[in-house]
C-alpha cells in the first residue's frame, strides 16, 4: 500500500506515472526513471532552490537532464512540484501538439532547462551554465550580497560518459574548478545492447580524479541518507565540480525486467506494468495514480518552493537599493535586452585601401563594440589569434578569475559548442565562439540543437575555403557551407568584405530566432569601394545588387565571401566585351529567403536566365537561385595543398574561367531561344 | 659539426630538414617535429620492421602521427629511410601537385599510414588498425606461425588528447586490451593559444590508467634510452595499450622559439633558422643538408630494413606450404579481392507479402551473405539490434575473443567511424558500421576523412526521418541526407523496399571508391510488387523509372526511401483522374549523376517541367532534378515527437496534399504555357 514512508511513496508515484505514461503512449523508456526516480525526487524536494511558478527566476538552482530518454522522470516530478505539466500532459506524453515531447525540449515543458536526448549535450550544456554563473556573478555579486548563487544538479548516464563531448566538457569544467556543478551519474550496468561491460571497463572515478572533479559514491540510490550526504558533499566542495557514482536498477521494481536492457527503450507492457505495481506495493488496477498523501505531501512543499524565490526576492530589494544600476541591467540582461549603444559604435571599412580578411575586420567589430556589450563573451578553441576572436584588454576566464572575458576552450570544439548553447540558455549573455570552418564538423550536434532550441550563439568560422592555402584539403571547406545551411533554424553569413562584416555582426547581434554563422576569410581581400558600389547595409537582406551595367542585365553574377571580388573583375571585363552584367553580393541565403517576394525579384528578375554562381565550395542549393539554366562555378571534390592563389587558379576561380563559362553559357542560351 | 655522435646527426637532420622546408614553403609547423625528431628517429630506425621498397608489406609495424601538423617530421624520416619521397619533394613541401602535402595524405606520400590533421583521427584510425590486426590475426595465425604479428606506433598532441574522439577511443582500446598500440603523447606544454595550463590540466596519466592503458613516462625526450627503455616496456605489456608520456620541447634548438607557440604554426624565419642550426651546431649556409655520415648511417640501415620483410617473406613461404588456402585467401583479402560467391545468395523479397522495414531487410540481407564474406565485420554504436547490424551466430569482438565479427562501440559513434576508417585502412576487411542516422552528425570529421582517403566502410545509418515518430525532433533527421551528400567523394543510398535494400547491399559492397551509406527506415514499408514495377536491379543507376501510365507523363513523381510507396499512391490516384505520370525510384543521387547523359535524359526528359520530388527530409539540392518549375515535397523545418503516421500527414506526406500540389503546378504551369 502506498502511504507507508510518504518519501516511498512519492518515489513510487514518479516511477508509476513515468510507467503508465509510457505504456500509454506504447513508446519510451520506463527504465530509466524507476531507476533514478529517488535521485530527482530528492533533489526537486529538498534540495533544489526553486519555484515551480516561475520557471524562469533568475536564481534558481537548475537540473538537467542528460540522459533525455529518462524524460518521464522530469515531466513526473516537474508535475508534482507544481510545475505547469498537467497530468492530461502526462497523459498525452510523446502524443502530436503535446508539451511533454519524447525527449524534453526546451521551451515546450516549463522546468525543462535545455532539450536533450542526443547524449552527452546535457552535461556540456550545464558546464557552460555555471561558466554563466561564474561570469554574471563575477559582474553583478557583491561582497554583502550574492545575487546570482545556485547550483545546477544533473542525472548522465553511461551514454552520456562514452561520448567524447563529455570528456571534453568535464576537462574543462575540472580546469575551471566550476564547483556549482554536481551530476549523478546513473550507473546502472546496462546499454541498449546489455550490459554496459560489454563495451565499457574503464574507472570513472578514476577518470573523473584526473579531470580535478571530487568523485563521491552512493551504494545504493534507494537510501535517502546516501543521496544527503552525497549532495551535501558536494555543496561543500566549492572548487570541485562533483560527479556521485550512483548504483542504481534500471527499470527499478519490475520483476521480470530489473537490471534488463529490455526495460530501457520499451514499454514493460500491460502485464509487467501490473506485476511492478504490485511489487512496489502499488494499487494495480490504477493508473496515472497519484495517492492523497503523495499530493498533500507536495502541496506542503510547494509552499517551501515559493519561499525559496521570495528570500531571494526580499535580497535583491536590498540589492536594487544599495546598487540600483546594476540591478537594472541585470534584469535588462536577463530580458535579452542589450541595448543598442553598440550600434552607434560598429566600425566602416570605407577608408581601407588596403585589402583585409574578413576574419580581421571581425575581430576589429568583435573589439571596437565589446565594451558596450560587456556580456558579449567568449573564445575559441585554441584558434583565438586565428579566429580573432579575443577582445583585446580583457583577461581570461579562468578558476581564479571568473570575469574574464576571454575563453580559453582548448582544441575541444564539440564541447565548446555544447557549453555555449548552456551559456546562451542561461541568459545574460551573448556568448559567441570561434574555430576553423572545416571543424564545425566536430560541433555538428550542438550547431543543430542550438538551432532546435533557437539560441543565439554567434559562430566565428574563419579560414571559409581553399582561401586557406597550404594547410591542404583536411582543413579546407567545401561542403561546410552546405552542411550548415542545411540545419533548419540556422542563419550563415559569408560576408564579402571588411563592411559587410560588420553589418553581419550586426544582424548576428540582433537576430534572436537561433544561431548565426559568421563565415570569414583567412586570406586578406579587397575592401570594396562602397562610393561605387551598393552600401554594405543590404547584407540585412541576404542578397543584394553590388552594382550593375546601364543596359538591362544579360547575366546575372551572384558570389559570396571572397568571390564577390572575382565577380566584380568579371563584370568589369565583360562590360569591357559589351556583355551587361549584374553583380549580386549573396552573403546569406536565409535572410535572403526571409524578403518579400517583390524584393527577390528586383534582385533576381525571372527574366535573366543567364545565372552564374561563383562561390568556393559544393554548389548544392546554389540551383534554386540558378534556375535551369544557370551554371555554378563552384568545387565539387576536396582541396590540396598549395598557396591560395594557385588553388583558386587551379579549382577555376579566375576572371579567364568565368568569363569562358559566361559567353558559352550566353550562346547556350541564344541556341535555346533559336531553336 | 654534425658527425659528433650519428643519431644526433641524425636526428638534427631530421630537424633541419624540417626547418627548411617550412621555411622554403613559407608555411608549416616547425616546432613539432624539432620537439619530436628523436621519438621517430628512434622508432623508424631501430624498432619498428618496416620496408621502405614495399610501403604496402602486411606485416610492417605502422606508424601514425596523429599530430598530422607535424607533417615535415614524418616526411624527413621517410626520406632518410629510403622510402619514395625525394629531396625535391621535400623542397616542394606545401605546393601544388606534391606528394608532401600540408598534412600527411593517405595515398599520396608513400609511408603515409592515414590522413591526420583534424585531431584525434589519427589516434582512433591506430585503434582501428590494432582492432583490424587482431581480427585477422585471430582468422589466420596459427599455433605456430604468427603470420600477421607487429606493432602500431604513433605520436599523439595534447589536442588529439582534448578532443572527445581520443577518449572514445582510448576508452574502446583499453576495454579491448589491444596491447599492440604504442602512442607516444608529445607533452610539449605548448598549444597555439599559448601554454596548455591555459585550458588543459587534466592528470593524463590517471586519465589512461583509468581506460585500463599502461602509462609510462619519458622525462627527456632527447635521452635515447629513455626512450628504448619506454619502447620495450611497452612491447612487452601485451594486455594493454601503453601511452608513453613525453616531455618535449616544441621548437627544440631554436634560440627564441623554443617552448614557445610561436614555433607551433608558422616557419622560423630565416634569421631563426640560421640562428637555430647554429645552435644545432649545424652548417647554417647549408639547406636541405644531409651529412654524409647521416646518409652512410641511413644506407646500412636500409639494409636491414628490406630483412624484416625477407624474414617475413621466408616465414610465409612454410606458411603457404602448411596453411596454402589460409595464405591464398590472406593475399586475396589484402588484394581487395573478396570473391563474388556472395553476389549468389543475396536474398530476393518477391514473396514477401508484408510490410518490412528496410532496416530489417538490411540484417537481412548482412546475415545471408556474412557467410560468404568472413571478413565483412563490424557492428554499431550501442544500437545493434535497432539498426539490425548483428551477425547472428557470430561471437562478439573482446579481449578475450578477437575472431568475434560482432563490435559493440559503444555509445561512441566518433569513435567507431575513425576507428572504421583504421579497420579499412588496413586492409583484409570490410568494414561496416551502425547507428541512427541522426547520429551521423557526431562522426562527420571521420566520414568526411573516409570520403578524402577513399575508404570503403559502409554506414548502415536506420531510423531515417520523421518515421521513427515518438523519439522526437532530437532523433529525426531532416537535413542529414542533404548534409552526407554534400561530401565529396560520399555515396548515399536510400533504398525504397526491401529488394532495393538488397540491391544496395550489393552496390556498397562492390563500390570501392569511397564510403557508402545506405539510409534504412525505422518503420515497416512496403515490399514493392516487383512484377508490377521495374526490377529493383535498377537501383545501381541511382534513379529509375519504377512505374509509368501508358501515355506520355504529365508530371514526373521522384522519390526515394519510405516515400516511394507514397509516390506510388499517387501515381494510382492520378492515373484514376485521367492525369499520366511517372514514378521514379531516387535511391542515390551519386548513382544516378554518374550515369550517361543518355540515361538521364531518358529518366528525367527535359521535356517534363512538372517535376515533384517526395522526400521526408530538407529539400536541398533536389532543385537539380526538379529544374524551374518543380516542387518539392520536403519537410523544411524540425520534426516533432508523435506517433509516426501523424507525423507524416501533418507534415504534408498525404496522397491528398501532393495531389493537390500536383494539380496545382499543372495549372500553373499551363498558364506559363498560355502566357
Amino acid at each position: 500500500m502506498p502511504g507507508k514512508d510518504i518519501h516511498q511513496s512519492s518515489i513510487n508515484t514518479i516511477r508509476c506515472l513515468a510507467i503508465d505514461a509510457i505504456q500509454k503512449a506504447n513508446s519510451g523508456h520506463p527504465g530509466m526513471p524507476m531507476g533514478c526516480a529517488t535521485i530527482a525526487y530528492r533533489l526537486y524536494t529538498k534540495y533544489m532552490k526553486h519555484n515551480p511558478s516561475n520557471p524562469k527566476w533568475i536564481n534558481r538552482d537548475r537540473f538537467i537532464l542528460s540522459a533525455g530518454h529518462g524524460s518521464m522522470l522530469l515531466y513526473s516530478i516537474l508535475h508534482l512540484c507544481g510545475y505547469e505539466i498537467s497530468l492530461d500532459d502526462i497523459k498525452n506524453f510523446r502524443q502530436w501538439k503535446s508539451i511533454t515531447a519524447g525527449h524534453p525540449e526546451f521551451g515546450l515543458a516549463p522546468g525543462v532547462e535545455t532539450t536533450t536526448g542526443p547524449l552527452g549535450q546535457g552535461f556540456a550544456n550545464a558546464i557552460g551554465m555555471a561558466v554563466a554563473q561564474e561570469y554574471l556573478g563575477s559582474i553583478f555579486n557583491k561582497d554583502d550580497i550574492k545575487i546570482i548563487d545556485h547550483f545546477i544538479y544533473g542525472i548522465c548516464s553511461d551514454g552520456d560518459l562514452m561520448e567524447g563531448i563529455s570528456h571534453e566538457a568535464a576537462s574543462l569544467a575540472g580546469h575551471l574548478k566550476l564547483g556549482k556543478s554536481i551530476f549523478f551519474y546513473d550507473n546502472n550496468g546496462i546499454t541498449i545492447d546489455g550490459k554496459t561491460s560489454l563495451a565499457f571497463s574503464e574507472n570513472i572515478k578514476q577518470r573523473f580524479e584526473s579531470y580535478g572533479w571530487q568523485v563521491l559514491n552512493v551504494e545504493d540510490v534507494n537510501d535517502l541518507n546516501q543521496i544527503d550526504k552525497a549532495v551535501e558533499s558536494a555543496q561543500k566542495e566549492k572548487s570541485k565540480p562533483t560527479l556521485v557514482i550512483t548504483k542504481t536498477h534500471i527499470g527499478f521494481g519490475s520483476p521480470n525486467k530489473h537490471d534488463s536492457a529490455s526495460s530501457h527503450g520499451s514499454p514493460l507492457g500491460e502485464e509487467e506494468v501490473k506485476l511492478t505495481k504490485k511489487n512496489l506495493d502499488w494499487p494495480e488496477d490504477k493508473y496515472f495514480y497519484i495517492p492523497s498523501e503523495v499530493s498533500d505531501h507536495f502541496s506542503v512543499l510547494k509552499n517551501g518552493f515559493k519561499n525559496y524565490e521570495n528570500e531571494w526576492q526580499n535580497l535583491f530589494n536590498t540589492y536594487k537599493t544599495k546598487y540600483p544600476s546594476d540591478a537594472e541591467k541585470l534584469l535588462k540582461y536577463f530580458n535579452n535586452d542589450f541595448g543598442s549603444d553598440w550600434i552607434d559604435i560598429l566600425p566602416s571599412f570605407e577608408k581601407y585601401s588596403e585589402k583585409l580578411a574578413t576574419r580581421n575586420a571581425s575581430g576589429k567589430v568583435l573589439n571596437a563594440i565589446s565594451s558596450k556589450l560587456p556580456t558579449l563573451i567568449s573564445g575559441s578553441a585554441d584558434l583565438s589569434e586565428s579566429n580573432n576572436t579575443l577582445i583585446n584588454g580583457q583577461s581570461v576566464f579562468s578558476a581564479d578569475n571568473y570575469s574574464g572575458r576571454n575563453i580559453h576552450f582548448g582544441i575541444r570544439e564539440h564541447a565548446m559548442a555544447g557549453i555555449v548553447n548552456g551559456i546562451a540558455i542561461y541568459g545574460g549573455i551573448i556568448p559567441y565562439c570561434g574555430t576553423f570552418l572545416i571543424f564545425s564538423d566536430y560541433m555538428r550536434p550542438s550547431i543543430r540543437l542550438a538551432a532546435l532550441m533557437k539560441l543565439r550563439p554567434i559562430y566565428v568560422f574563419t579560414h571559409d575555403s581553399i582561401g586557406l592555402g597550404e594547410d591542404g584539403p583536411t582543413h579546407q571547406p567545401i561542403e561546410q557551407l552546405a552542411a550548415l545551411r542545411a540545419i533548419p533554424g540556422m542563419t550563415v553569413i559569408r560576408p564579402a568584405d571588411a563592411n559587410e562584416t560588420t553589418e553581419a555582426w550586426k544582424c548576428a547581434l540582433k537576430h534572436k530566432g537561433g544561431p548565426v554563422a559568421l563565415i570569414l576569410t583567412r586570406q586578406k581581400i579587397p575592401v570594396l569601394d562602397r562610393q561605387r558600389f551598393a552600401s554594405a547595409e543590404n547584407l540585412s537582406k541576404g542578397a543584394y545588387i553590388l552594382t550593375e551595367s546601364d543596359k538591362e542585365p544579360e547575366v546575372i553574377l551572384m558570389a559570396s565571401g571572397s568571390e564577390v571580388a572575382l565577380a566584380i573583375e568579371v563584370f568589369n571585363n565583360l562590360n569591357k566585351d559589351g556583355i551587361s552584367a549584374r553583380v549580386i553580393s549573396f552573403p546569406s541565403w536565409e535572410l535572403f529567403d526571409s524578403q518579400t517576394e517583390e524584393y527577390k525579384k528586383s534582385v533576381l528578375p525571372s527574366s535573366v536566365k543567364a545565372r552564374i554562381s561563383i562561390e568556393a565550395g559544393i554548389k548544392q542549393g546554389w540551383e534554386k537561385y540558378l534556375g535551369e539554366h544557370g551554371e555554378a562555378i563552384s568545387i565539387e571534390k576536396f582541396g590540396a595543398s598549395a598557396p591560395y592563389e594557385v588553388l583558386f587558379k587551379e579549382f577555376g576561380f579566375t576572371v579567364e574561367a568565368v568569363i569562358k563559362k559566361v559567353k558559352t553559357l550566353l550562346a547556350n542560351l541564344q541556341t535555346v531561344k533559336t531553336v
